[in-house]
This record gives structure tokens, sequence and C-alpha cells, in this order.
């Protein structure tokens, strides 16, 4: 049995315990399976049917957590998790939301904490900086940024200040009464047409627009005809998601030729860099956000690649009067002085819920603990190390690669059939050792190596190459 | 100049200062003003322009946070705040949290951790024994619930599923293509407007409701004539959102009546309780939830009044597949055979983002460290000072109770004009003490105060008395 509730000095106590624990984890994550081979219920049927009836010591959740839980978890932050993106973290990032967790502030308007909408919209100016975005999607402009949950969200509010645009503002009071469309490449991400599907524009709404056959990337040519197209027949485009690193296999979409595009018809451009935003730390990869000044919105993930823990989207408007008129609704019990002076922002207005924790905590833990120099050399070694696996590939002749490697990410295949290379992945993967992901290109099966974890050394990308080519030996002679 | 990741022995460390941090601010918290007097902009202005180049230690950070960032909060977990709805948390809650935090798994699909999902399902159907809600909201029924970040997330995803519904399914391929109605009180929650316009359905969309002048609460014939009026104009009922606690007065809208008329229209039940649902956990409070068996959906704020920390809202629906339906997008990479085999829950597909973070973990604290008996008791405490400080309103003449305080909130005026009561509460709000906010009811400026801090006692409620008293007299004895 507890006191009522747990005090400061209870709280230092199991505190320590929690932090330790955690330093355990990960100091011994590498000698754990990557993911569980448990079957489907076994965690649910090692807990209790119903909640304690008396309060419980930490020490007995913490035990539980390594009895049941923990051989339950698929772990992303394992050096040999190479799956879908990195959904990365850092020890800066859990102190930083550690800290947000322990002040339990609420952020919806900037008189509900100050000091958690200011931080929020240093950062945001900080992060442009950082990767040397637009002039215009700073704060000292009529622009700015918000920390978003994800980028399926940010995607979902660009959407929705783009109806509000392409209705002349009549959107907000009568809501979808035109067919609205949204263009995308084939390979866009599905948040797109998630987002799209949520204004009410249905799955119909989206336009996937067919990719050059090579670079995997949205053809230009091929925008403009469906935008003609829909034109044509009374639809308004609204909105052109364009994608900097595309999920299957990190394509750059050609932004100065799109932008042009939706330059000339007034339709709304988002920049959907969720993963390889981060790349744009480090000078040399800048090239890839080309043309980035045609874009209304962008956004990108620093709970993906820049060290910082999920959640955390970073997104930009250029024109912030947009999103808010859309966003905002204002009852009485939310009136206060501060927001009827219009110095200041209220983030509720850019984002779809109400509250909001203080997430630019942890992104400023991150930046104040790595530095621009530290955070450049995490994303050079994710480069490096996606690098020489590419090689290993391209030195063996029983494999092909399946696309370019801008960043961190290697897309390869056996050279064989789609089976096969199902077989290779699922044998890799059931060693516990490492895991990887697929998709498909072009119609073919193929595998992706994702590299992004910071504890992710060459010994790991090089164990990976092994067990590949160990099962691919197997395979291939049976 | 730091190593190039956090090794887990610097996390130890630096996690040991910061949980120390924590601890010190909790200790510190009563004697803080418990909002900042400092303009906006203050904080940015004492903030840098740019990141740093070479990284620096956490104790730098921590001193920071001491002298630019704590200074410009308004700390809502102090014993003098009185604001809004409560947005508690605990210590159990913020040791969840970094768990979570220090775990960094992502738990989108079932696949890529199962006992992210596992936990979740498990916990939202102990939350349901602690509420004792309907059977059919358990995941052993067709139902189940799943945390969102937010009761806006809640009411949004409801809506969206409404519209699936009410479409016949036609929804999802072609959008918001009818005039589909939303209906909920005149004290609905804002966040119901902006989930119907982000649906696509504008603030046309929203049917505001008119109240009982005495309950405050939705008035059913007046429902049943909306709706039919509509109807009659070639609109489609689409959803009914029923609150149990409304934000400005904690009004109860009368759901027998309300689910016997979406039951005979077919019109989905929404119920909304995100602060006083937490009040179920007390079986003498759960007359409020009368008529819940009506509901398609119903949802309510841990992070509320639940001590656990934003963001966490748990939401039920009477039947999964609905929400799956209207939600679900499956790409290629995101293709597993958990999935296909049909024996796991997906929460992506009860949600608007894709990725997750472990937010069942702080439940899974809160529920373990404070046990059944523990919630209640702090419930209780929350209705019984509430009870205290209705009293002394009640037993001074100056004053009067503006509504019925069946839960934690006492909503009061001075007998005197509307700019008197707006006086009344800045002046009370500028001794730092105690932090009220304020609505309408009726037309008439009221204050609202509201209890949930576990650090709140009897000595905190009887000073913001005493505080209300002085400056009563000074206003109307001037
Ligand atoms: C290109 C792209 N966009 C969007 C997303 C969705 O990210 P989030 O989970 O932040 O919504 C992803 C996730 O992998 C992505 O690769
Ligand atoms: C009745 C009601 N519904 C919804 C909300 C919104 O809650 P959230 O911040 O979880 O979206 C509130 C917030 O006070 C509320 O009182």
């Amino acid at each position: 049995m507890n006191a009522p509730h747990m005090d400061p000095d209870e709280f230092r106590r199991a505190g320590h315990a929690v932090v330790d624990w955690i330093a355990d984890y990960w100091a011994t994550l590498e000698q754990r399976p990557v993911v569980s081979a448990d079957p489907p219920g076994t965690v649910a049927a090692a807990l209790p049917a119903a909640p304690p009836t008396v309060g419980e010591p930490v020490e007995a959740v913490l035990a539980d957590l390594d009895a049941v839980v923990v051989p339950g978890l698929t772990h992303w932050q394992h050096p040999g998790f190479f799956g879908y993106f990195p959904a990365n973290t850092s020890g800066p990032s859990v102190l930083g939301d550690l800290v947000s967790s322990g002040l339990g502030v609420q952020g919806m308007l900037w008189a509900t904490s100050p000091a958690c909408t200011e931080l929020e919209t240093v950062l945001l100016d900080w992060l442009a900086q950082l990767l040397d975005l637009p002039q215009r999607f700073r704060s000292s402009s009529r622009g700015g940024g918000v920390i978003q949950d994800s980028a399926s969200s940010a995607t979902l509010v660009a959407t929705l200040a783009a109806l509000h645009r392409a209705s002349g503002g009549r959107w907000r009071e009568v809501g979808v009464d035109r067919r609205y469309r949204a263009y995308t490449s084939a390979h866009g991400h599905s948040s797109i047409e998630k987002a799209v599907r949520i204004a009410g524009l249905g799955t119909d709404g989206v336009r996937p627009i067919e990719v050059d056959p090579v670079t995997q990337a949205l053809r230009p040519a091929a925008l403009r005809a469906a935008i003609e197209a829909d034109r044509a027949a009374g639809d308004v485009p609204a909105i052109v998601v364009a994608t900097i690193g595309t999920t299957s296999t990190t394509a750059i979409d050609p932004l100065p030729e799109i932008g042009a595009i939706c330059a000339e018809y007034g339709i709304w451009l988002h920049v959907d860099a969720a993963y390889a935003g981060s790349a744009a730390v480090c000078p040399e990869l800048r090239w890839s956000h080309a043309g980035l000044e045609y874009a209304d919105s962008y956004c990108f993930d620093p709970h993906k690649w820049l060290l910082t823990g999920f959640d955390c989207d970073a997104f930009w408007v250029a024109d912030r009067s947009e999103l808010i008129e859309a966003l905002t609704v204002m009852p009485e019990f939310l009136r206060n002085a501060a927001t009827e002076s219009g110095a200041v922002i209220d983030y509720r207005d850019w984002q779809v819920p109400l509250g909001r924790r203080f997430r630019a905590l942890k992104l400023w833990f991150v930046l104040r603990w790595y530095g621009v120099q530290g955070l450049r050399a995490h994303i050079r070694s994710g480069v490096a190390l996606a690098a020489r696996f590419a090689d290993r590939v391209r030195s063996d002749d029983r494999f092909e690669l399946a696309a370019a490697h801008p960043f961190a990410l290697v897309c390869f295949r056996l050279r064989a059939d789609n089976d096969t290379n199902a077989e290779l992945l699922a044998r890799v993967n059931r060693t516990g050792r490492v895991h990887l992901t697929h998709t498909r290109v072009a119609g073919r099966y193929t595998l992706r190596l994702a590299v992004g974890s910071p504890q992710t050394a060459e010994r790991h990308v090089d164990e990976a190459w092994t067990l590949l080519t160990d099962a691919a030996k197997d395979l291939l002679n049976p």
C-alpha cells in the first residue's frame, strides 16, 4: 500500500531506479533478439485480467516489465534494427522528455505556458537554420514552424490549409462542397491517402502520379497532365505533396519542376521530407532540398533520423495566417488577453488536437547536447555505413542494388524471383540478430536496409551482410 | 565537447541529475507564482539565435531551464492551479513515460512491437472495468479501446467512423458528397466544431443544440427537432456528440433520451467525458454515466483527472471494424504476416497518425502504483475539496453558485455585473498564489475553480477563498 501520492523523495528514489533500468537496457540491447518470436496473445495472456485493488511499489512494475513486456518488444534502438525507417532516440532526448513529463505543463495557448510556446518557436527557427530552409519559413517572416506529432498529421494540416485556400475561404464554413484533388507520386507515403481521406476527399481525391522508372521520382509531365485533366472535368486541384526521400527507396521528387507547376496553377505545395529532411543538416546533402523555395509547407521527422524520440515532427508554413484561419475556433473559456492582443502564437491553432505537451524540450536537449557538429557526424555516419553496405552488394554478383542510396537506406535484392527474396528476408530476420523490411520496386520484391540507430557500427552492418550471404548461399544452392 | 553519443553510464549519471531536478521542482512548486507575469517575448529574447556548434553537457541545459524556461511557465501541477480542467500528472506516470522514452519502440503495427499493442489492449480493458463501462466496449466483444493523444482526436476519429457508416461505406472512396450533420449541445467543447471542420463538413456541419436553462444540459426535444429539420432539408444526420461534464459547468447531457433518439434515426452516438469520465472510477459517481449503453463510442482523458500525464485519452468503440474500415490504408512496406493472419490489432488503423509511442506504460504505472483504491481516493478528495469550496460560496451572500458541482469544478460569481467579476478574477490571479479561469453561463461572466492537482489540499482551496473574499471586499466597497 502506497502513500496517497508519490512525494518528491519517493520519486527521487524510484526515479533513479528507473534511470538505472534504462541504462542497463541500453547496455544489454545488443544481446537481445531484435524481434520477439512469440505468437500473438503471449503478452496479454501473461497479464492479470484486472487492475490491482491496492497499490504496488515501482519495483513490482519494473519486474513485470522485464518478465512480460520486454520479451514481447521489437527493439527499435537495437544496433541490428534496419527496418522501416529508424525511429531513433538518444540519451539527451530521453532526458528532455523526462523534464517535459515532470513539468506537466500544457501549452495549448501561449497564456497556458508562455515558455512552452516561445522555446518551440525559437527551436523551429534553429532547425530552419540548421537545415538552411528558405527564409520565409522563419518566424521573423510571415511563416513559422511548429512541432506536430508526426508527418501524417503535418500532411493533414497542410491539406486543410490548402482546402481553405483553394475554396477562397469557403471551406471553413461549408466544408467539402466540390471535388478537391490532391496529387502525389505513386510512391507517396500512405499517410497522404489517409490525410486526404480524413479531410473528406475520399480515396478518389488522391491522384497517384506516375514515377520515372529509373529514379522512382514523380514525373512532372504526368503531374501536369493529371491537373489539366481534373480541371477539364471540373475538379479543383488543391494540393501537391512532393516527397524528398520516399519510403520505398528514398527517391527525390524534382521540386523545381513541381514547384513551377504548382505556382502556375496556384496549388498548395507541401513537401514531405519525413525521413530525409535530417540529411539537410549536412551542407553536402542539401542538394536534395533544391527547389524548396516553392513550398507552401514542409516537414521532416526529428523522430526518424535526428536522435529525438517519437513523437516529434517539425512542420513549417510559409504563411501562418492561412493555417491559423483554417484551424482556429475560439470558445469563451479559452479567451485571454494575450491572444486578443495578437502578439502571441497559440499553437493549438496550428494542429489537430487542442492540448499539447512540452515537446520542444527534447529537441532542445538534443540540439544542445550534440551541437551542430555532433548532429552532422551522426548523419554522416549513417550515410557512410549505408555506402559500405551498398559496396558489398555491388561487389557480389548474386545481388543487385534496386535503387540509388543518397541517404542511409539501401534497397537491394538477390538476382532471383520474388519468393526467393521474401524467403531470404524471412531467414535473415529469424536469426534475431538483425531486422530488415521490404518493399516492391516496379513490382519486384526488394529488401530494405535502413541504418539509423546511434548504436549501429560497422560490425553490425557487416554482420547483416554475412547473414544475408549465408542465407543466399543456402537458398541458391539448396 | 561530448562523445559521439551519450553512453549508458553517462545516461545514468545525467539521468539521476534530471530526476533530482524534477524532485526539487515538485518540492518547491508551492513557493512559485502559478503564472508568469512576464510579457510576450521574454523567453525568446533570452535564448540564443542559433543552436550551438559544439555540444554542451546536460548541466548547462538544466541551468538554462532554471534561468530561462521555468520563470516563463504556467505551473499546471501547482497546488494553487485551479484553471481550465486539470492536466494532472503523478510520479508513477512520469516514470512510466520515462520507460517509454527509454525503450523508444514504435507501435504502429502489432508486428512493430507486440507488447506495445497487447499491453494497451489489456489496459483499456482494465480501465473499462474500472469505470464499469458497457460490456460491448471490451476487446473480448466486437469493440475495444485505444489510447488517443486527446479527446479532440477521439472526437475526430469517431466522426470519421460515423461518416463511413452514414454513407453506407461510400465515404471512404468518394469523401463528403452530401451535407452530413453533427449535433452537440451549445456547450459542446470547441474540439467538436474543429473535428467536424477537419472532416470536411464545415462549421455549418455542426448543429449546436439548445440547453436546459437550469441544468445546462442538451434538450432532447431540441435535438429531435434539429434532426427532423435537417432530414426534411435533405441533409444527413451522421453523429451526435453528447457530453458528460461540459467544459463550462460540468453539465451532464441526458444520455438515455439522447441515445434513444440516436437509435431511432440510426445516428452514431459519441460520448465525450474528457474530464468527468475519471469520476466513474467511484461507484457513487457512476450515475453520471447512465445511458452509456447507447453509445457507439466513448472517451475520457486520464490526462485530465486520472493522474496520467498529457497525452493520454482513452477511447472505446462498440464495433471496431467500422473504425478500422474507415481508417485503414495498406501499402506494401507495412505488409506483414501477423496483420494478414487477422489475429492481431494494428492500432495505426484506430487513429489519425501512423506512428505511436508506447503510451500504455504510463497508464500501467499509474494503475499499478495507485491501485483501484488509490485512484478512488484521488477522485473523492477532489470532489470533497470542491464541495468544501462550494459551501463557502453558498454561505456568503455576496456570492452565488452558477451551476451544480457534481465533480470537482465549482462555477460561481459575485452578485455583481460581468465587469466586476472579470476584475475579481484578474485581481485574484495577479497574486500569483492561485490561478482560476472563467466562462459564460447564459451570457453571464462566471468564475471557474477546478480542483485536480495531487498536491492540492484544504489549505489551498481555503487560500483561494480568502483571496476571493479579500478582493471582493475591495471591489464592492472601493
Ligand atoms: C516519406 C514519409 N512520409 C511520411 C511518413 C509518416 O511518418 P509519421 O510516422 O511521422 O507520420 C513516413 C514514415 O515512414 C515516410 O517515410
Ligand atoms: C468536455 C471536453 N471535451 C474535450 C476536451 C478537449 O480535450 P483534449 O485536450 O484532450 O482534446 C475538453 C478539454 O477541456 C473538454 O473539457
